[in-house]
């Protein structure tokens, strides 16, 4: 018998949705209990248990960022391991990017701020067919939104450390050197995770390549951009706006310059929430593979951090 | 020997458009003479132009709607063919469309407002996949818009007079009663021509029977919506918002309550532009169709009015 703890805030619906699935051998603990071996939830809180959960085999986190379980300290005494959502994202990400690139080119703020003024703005609309994309990390989630950006008639680069297993992507790139990765793209997306090799990837070398017409759309985590760098460039207008998603601190503080900086569209963490329905199924999955000795998926690597 | 006289404010960008293709047997005209015997531009202006062009054979329309060129009076002496732009807009219409259901769908001017006030807007975004689409008109565009719906995961309807060629509708609907059509449905979008059948067709009986929180989208014409009813409906909060891109009178009169009325987004005509480089390939397509004395593409039936 196995005993599953689960924390999260919707925790009665994963509990109600996991039930459903009948899985054997399977019990609920409601409290962090030394024959707790598999915890569900937020990579924070499942950090905050770990010293009273002895028995822990396995952590599946509801979220695709599992920082809080990744610090050396603590890493070098797992005897469980961690898996992390994936797999889910990519279409609501997806929506997300697209979204706000249409935002973009179809001037919609600009044209609801002539409404206010009673002004019929009429100046010619953008497109997205014919337009480049460069995407900064291609796993599940930036090749979902390569397929919708090819869809509209983008051009996709991808820039990844190795892999070119997405065939969305018409032009791969690798390396430390991303200039010819970043010259002449209309849009620079990174869904890049935050690691060792990816703090501050956008920075302002990466942002003084970009167009002065292209804008930067992060979904991937806060720590991979210099925040000041992005700051100067939006403010110099070395590019023509960013959409933030994440950040180096969130919620982000009430004195961030960020909140008064031109042209920059801001998220709070919204592009791609963990809906209890799409996790729990991925969940169950990985519970038949576990109770089968297979092995799981989306297994956190801890070298590679994510 | 033919003689083309271009009416439009892209005059010279046309000509070397269609200079560029070495057309045989075709020069340019610079004014209406009684030689003329084509005309490329917009309806208005060819329609002021009839009485100064009697050797006219055929008239190609940049644009989709050709109004001017129906009213009855003057239709009955037409004794030359009417072409309009079509197969061109349906990829711009489905990105204005698609960008406003997603604008809706992901909050993008609450959480653009919350930024204003420093304000963490953190709740859940909704999204396309799941949910319905219903279309008024289902012609080229439409079909794009069924398309580019489908791609992203909603279930479409599509209402006609009786064609059913787009295999990307879901169900059709046809017939005077138009509830079951509009019953549930979370966008409705119209795509319908100026013509006797359709006007206001959009009026006080559908916008009922639409879901409170369903999102109305013209991209057809004006007179196809009775704009009183719809003030009416997003006064009562009996839909949740609307997008007009096209008006019974354009430009909107300053004092039109249109510009008051609450939830209404207006993009001032601008949903699909006629880029000359699309309408010269289509005209250029059509002369050769026309010197082999083929019939021409995008014929504008009379009767039917489109």
């Amino acid at each position: 018998m196995h005993r599953l703890l689960i924390l999260s805030h919707d925790e009665n619906e994963y509990r109600a949705l996991i039930e459903k699935a009948r899985l054997v051998d399977l019990e609920f603990a409601t409290q962090p209990t030394p024959d707790v071996d598999i915890v569900l939830g937020e990579p924070s809180r499942i950090k905050a248990a770990l010293a009273s959960l002895p028995a822990l085999i396995w952590a599946q986190s509801i979220w695709a960022g599992v920082e809080p379980l990744l610090d050396s300290a603590s890493r070098r005494n797992y005897t469980f391991r961690v898996t992390n959502a994936r797999g889910v994202f990519g279409g609501l990400m997806s929506e997300y990017v697209i979204g706000y690139l249409l935002a973009h080119e179809r001037k919609i703020f600009q044209r609801a701020q002539a409404q206010q003024m009673k002004q019929w703005e009429h100046s010619l609309t953008g497109t997205l067919r014919g337009k480049t994309i460069g995407l900064l990390g291609v796993g599940s989630i930036g090749s979902e939104i390569a397929r919708t950006a090819k869809f509209f008639g983008m051009t996709v680069r991808g820039y990844t450390r190795e892999s070119e297993t997405s065939t969305q992507v018409d032009v791969y790139y690798h390396g430390q050197d991303l200039s010819e990765f970043a010259k002449g793209l209309d849009y620079l997306v990174s869904i890049l995770p935050n690691t060792a090799g990816t703090r501050k990837v956008v920075n302002s070398d990466l942002l003084s390549t970009l167009p002065s017409h292209a804008v930067f759309i992060n979904v991937g985590r806060g720590q991979t951009v210099d925040e000041s760098a992005l700051i100067e460039a939006l403010n110099q207008n070395k590019i023509a706006g960013a959409v933030l998603d994440v950040f180096e601190q969130e919620p982000l503080p009430k004195d961030h310059p960020f909140w008064t900086t031109p042209n920059l569209l801001m998220t709070f963490h919204t592009s791609a929430p963990s809906l209890p329905v799409d996790i729990a199924k991925l969940f169950i999955e990985n519970y038949k593979l576990f109770i089968e000795g297979k092995p799981l998926k989306y297994q956190v690597d801890f070298e590679r951090g994510y």
